[in-house]
């Protein structure tokens, strides 16, 4: 069963992030190889695989939280692209982000943004 | 033109938040009418209103930022109450809520999930 | 096997929290059974649970966390009595809630103070 | 040594804010003492009372942080008062207030401004 | 009209921030430009150059507010700059962040101090 | 008195963190010399010298705020070193940073092992 939960999440990450959730494996795996764990079963197996809301809103809904937050950057950057492999556009990303100078003031949309640009720029090379 | 600013928020506003903006009114007019004044041009006039971005979308992102900030728990209730006018279903409000217990942690996502369900049990009455 | 780390997580609640996970099943029932769900699972079934760090230094750790955020004040007030039943005194708690006053503010720690306040006078009674 | 610390944060709480830390000296009293101690020894002794910046501009630069952070409404409520007292108009803790829309939010400014209200209509009575 | 309030805060910014704001401007220009337009129409046009504050005390409060929030270096270090430009002496600027250790602990004060410190240090070569 | 509270304090910081106030120290004798000082008076001298909590509880507690709140990564660092050094193992500093994705979410827990990563590996060396 939890071996279940593990592979759903895996399956998740295949598809959204193939290449983020092997760095923060290998980031974690010789300090704390279970919060990598944690990061596939519980935020992947359970909670993005629930039903009720598609892949494309999960991830406009984490880069609003992680925006206005403004704490991780890293990972703002992993759902950025995660987002654009669920189906939203640029557009679409930099809206949400935009929106949040409504919330959680400018600065934080500004950062926001450069971690987008970042995103989009390396996505070009 | 800044007429026309105020003019797109407040009818946006209008399909939104009906009950809610009057409020905010009302309670800022004696204080900062600028502010409320505000709210309808640049929040509402300038940033919801922009093309690229549906209502519903912009719902959800501003409900996950703000369970994930959880400094408003009024305005949250208001956007969950502007969610469902805007054609957000209870259960994917309930998913967006749920997702922040990754981002933010749980005493976050269930300090959400309070407010949704009081604004659900006051629609229900 | 799911089921197994739920019922860990409900055996560590039985000890540290009889009332509040009670309370918080009842409170999420109608709306979101399996954010109460994921709380007995992942918080408790899989974090609280783990080896490595005793009861009471995660309940200390957790009181500090919650005074610093400042955004949860119930559960505050459930991890200290929590704490309590883990074996801290009153003055350990007391003494990582003013500790906070270096990291987070005196406006954090005072309103710490005041969550712990409550809990020794509803205790007391 | 010690003495001179509190009391000379005393005589400054005295002129600006002389119910408030009345209040909080009582409110802590049972519990934690010291930390209303430290209140008048370093946050009022020690910072408030240094030469370099104004009484009002201190209020001010508070009323600005306790705005932005969101986590303290009774604090920032008794800075209102002690900017008042320090020779702030009202109409100056209102722009302090609104500006912080730009650098935490609306709902931050907001939430601010309904505290400056009750501040303001508790002293008009 | 709308050219009138992007035209007051350009004015407000080239006395505050006169290299900052252009900064801000080619950094968002291929992927948000409507962003910094608002800057300078919102932040600057409609709200910096509001009257019932003077220039000064807006940029300490915005000082006062970053160091708390401790979420953007960057505009911290610009507003930093804007200050000095609006007649803050760096003693002032200095205390305003020192006092930031009561509201938002001491690392939040210390890192706003490096911030301070990088823009003199720039500004004396 | 003054002298003593400093004297205490540095005492207790020879034994917890060594080198880490010396940089602070030099780091900002330029710009606020008297902020490194309130460090040693009120943060050392006061608060992590009172009696009724043990300094390996204390550097735990502060490893939470610290994750929790995200806003300081160096100062992090240097708490990780002084736990270590007031006796706390590797695995319970791993613990307590793990925990956090249950009040913070887990962004701030896998930056706050990146943190303790980067000061096991420095130890190693």
């Amino acid at each position: 069963m939890e071996k279940k939960r593990f592979q759903k999440g895996i399956e998740h990450l295949e598809k959204q992030n193939p290449e983020n959730y092997k760095k923060l494996k290998e980031n974690l795996e010789d300090i704390a190889p279970d919060l990598a764990r944690y990061v596939a079963e519980f935020a992947y197996g359970d909670i993005y695989t629930r039903p009720g809301l598609d892949a494309k809103s999960r991830e406009m809904a984490t880069i609003a939280a992680l925006t206005a937050l403004g704490n991780a950057p890293l990972q703002l950057q992993s759902h950025i692209e995660g987002a654009l492999n669920a189906g939203c556009t640029r557009d679409e990303i930099v809206e949400v982000i935009m929106q949040m100078a409504v919330y959680a003031g400018f600065p934080a949309a500004i950062n926001g943004m450069t971690n987008a640009k970042e995103v989009f720029s390396r996505l070009d090379k």
